[in-house]
């Protein structure tokens, strides 16, 4: 049996950033420590924009400050730019994740600023982080597909990619940031990235299950050499373009397929299981993962 | 661009067999009729079961003589024994489709017959139905798990391959009953049925999304010589074992996925997401399906 590839939970992050339930800050600081009891070793915990734009993040400080940090676990924030990385740093994170867009529409929308211009802030980001010994990722949004322009050229993803291997982002996250991709994008995407990285450079992806196709996905992007997914524990994650759509891959949902399909994760199934009742509680609604619905198996039933 | 997979809805007969709400013989009428106006081209409408083992089942005949026939469409009947292919007959079926359970506990408990009894019994009706002149699958359920005995044999899976092949199946159908089976099983039991049977007899799968694994198992199919795949509207179908679990693959999210994954289907996803809504009418809950909350893409924001 081969190993399984790395799970970032972050459930703390893309996924409370848009529900519209604010969760206090110590139940997440609660539920950091639930992850990482379930065996989760990358915890991305918190975005370090600003609190007017995204008001469920304005307590990142409070969430690092608290979390018991386990031994083995590392602990991720999200930075757009430098002031972010400022307090990222003062909150003692052990990586930092910079967000690029492909779609240049989408980053204007998104961080104020052209692809081009939020291509070169990474890179310093990336520069800095890595001067201050923090492991650095740099994510490719919308890399499957933008809800304005519509399909994203691959080329404009991968010109992001060269830009941040050059910087010496440490991995590569190519993110279906609204849930469009299907698995020919996986693969293409997957192989040139990989071609432009070398093997020693992590390869990562962040998929959606907005269309069904986050699974499928994901299995895609490991047969291509992903060693790193993210997902949310319960599929948590809204977005802002679809109100009714599901989320994030599924922490749960991803650890059975991979369990199951002879890629372990090293995760605890039933305490995921458990930490996404405790997020229903917390959010006050059905969640979009099938695993604490169904049970596992074998043994669920009989 | 390569051609797609042939599409079976069987949102009348697995979608609805398990359904607490009985929908009325006129509406599944008119729901077949939709379905052919989506570009559906083999519809699965109806199981020829005892009525009292199956209420929802108890129209069929009635749904078969009711339904608009479209020419080139193939309607379907799932029958399990000698009197329901006299009955599917009757009722001027293009194709009948035998059930075979290889978990001899579920076969037992579903048929009440041992597995070997019952692919005895389905080569018999194989024949016939050759016979007739009638387009005959034998779908070998349980395949990928049973939530009685835990694991299956892949053994006991080609067993029933190989008699149903010498009995003049025309097409195999490999089913994961109760929604637990991963990529690597699909690819195994793929590959090795093709190797019994050869390349002139239809390979197709049966998917259920029970723990969201459904749509990575489509696709693995497809990606090892599958030509067929069941679905149904709205991913309706009911698990017995499992009261909250999530039905078969949804028609409208396969063919998003198979459309823009470079495999088009030749169905139309805006007239299957309109069906989708009248059969979350019918059922009165929200369906599992995501594409009629999410949008098509690209084209659904902006």
């Amino acid at each position: 049996m081969t190993t399984g590839p790395t799970i970032v939970d972050v459930s703390l992050r893309d996924g409370l950033q848009n529900e519209s339930v604010l969760v206090p800050t110590a139940d997440k600081i609660r539920f950091a420590d639930l992850l990482a009891d379930a065996g989760v070793r990358r915890i991305e915990a918190a975005s370090f924009v600003h609190p007017k734009l995204v008001p469920a993040m304005a307590d990142a400080e409070a969430v690092l400050a608290g979390i018991h940090r386990v031994e083995g676990v590392s602990y991720s924030a999200l930075v757009l730019n430098d002031r972010g990385l400022d307090r990222a740093l003062d909150a003692a994170v052990d990586e930092i994740n910079v967000v690029v867009c492909a779609s240049d529409t989408f980053s204007r929308r998104n961080q104020n600023m052209s692809t081009a211009d939020s291509t070169r802030i990474a890179a310093g980001i990336i520069e800095r982080a890595r001067a201050a010994g923090i492991f650095a990722t740099v994510t490719v949004g919308t890399a499957f597909g933008c809800p304005f322009e519509g399909e994203v050229d691959p080329a404009a993803v991968l010109r992001i990619v060269t830009a941040a291997h050059a910087a010496g982002a440490q991995e590569i996250c190519l993110a279906d940031t609204i849930g469009v991709g299907v698995p020919p994008q996986v693969s293409l995407l997957a192989d040139r990235t990989r071609a432009i990285t070398g093997p020693d450079t992590g390869l990562r992806f962040h998929f959606h299950n907005t269309r069904n196709t986050g699974y499928a996905n994901a299995w895609t992007a490991l047969a291509h050499g992903a060693d790193t997914l993210d997902s949310s524990v319960g599929g948590i994650g809204g977005c802002p373009f679809a109100p009714r759509a599901t989320g994030n891959i599924a922490t749960e949902d991803l650890v059975y397929l991979l369990d199951r399909g002879g890629q372990p994760t090293g995760l605890d199934l039933e305490a995921l299981i458990a930490a996404s009742g405790e997020m229903t509680m917390l959010l006050g609604k059905e969640l979009p993962a099938l695993l604490p619905r169904a049970g596992g198996f074998p043994g669920a039933v009989g």
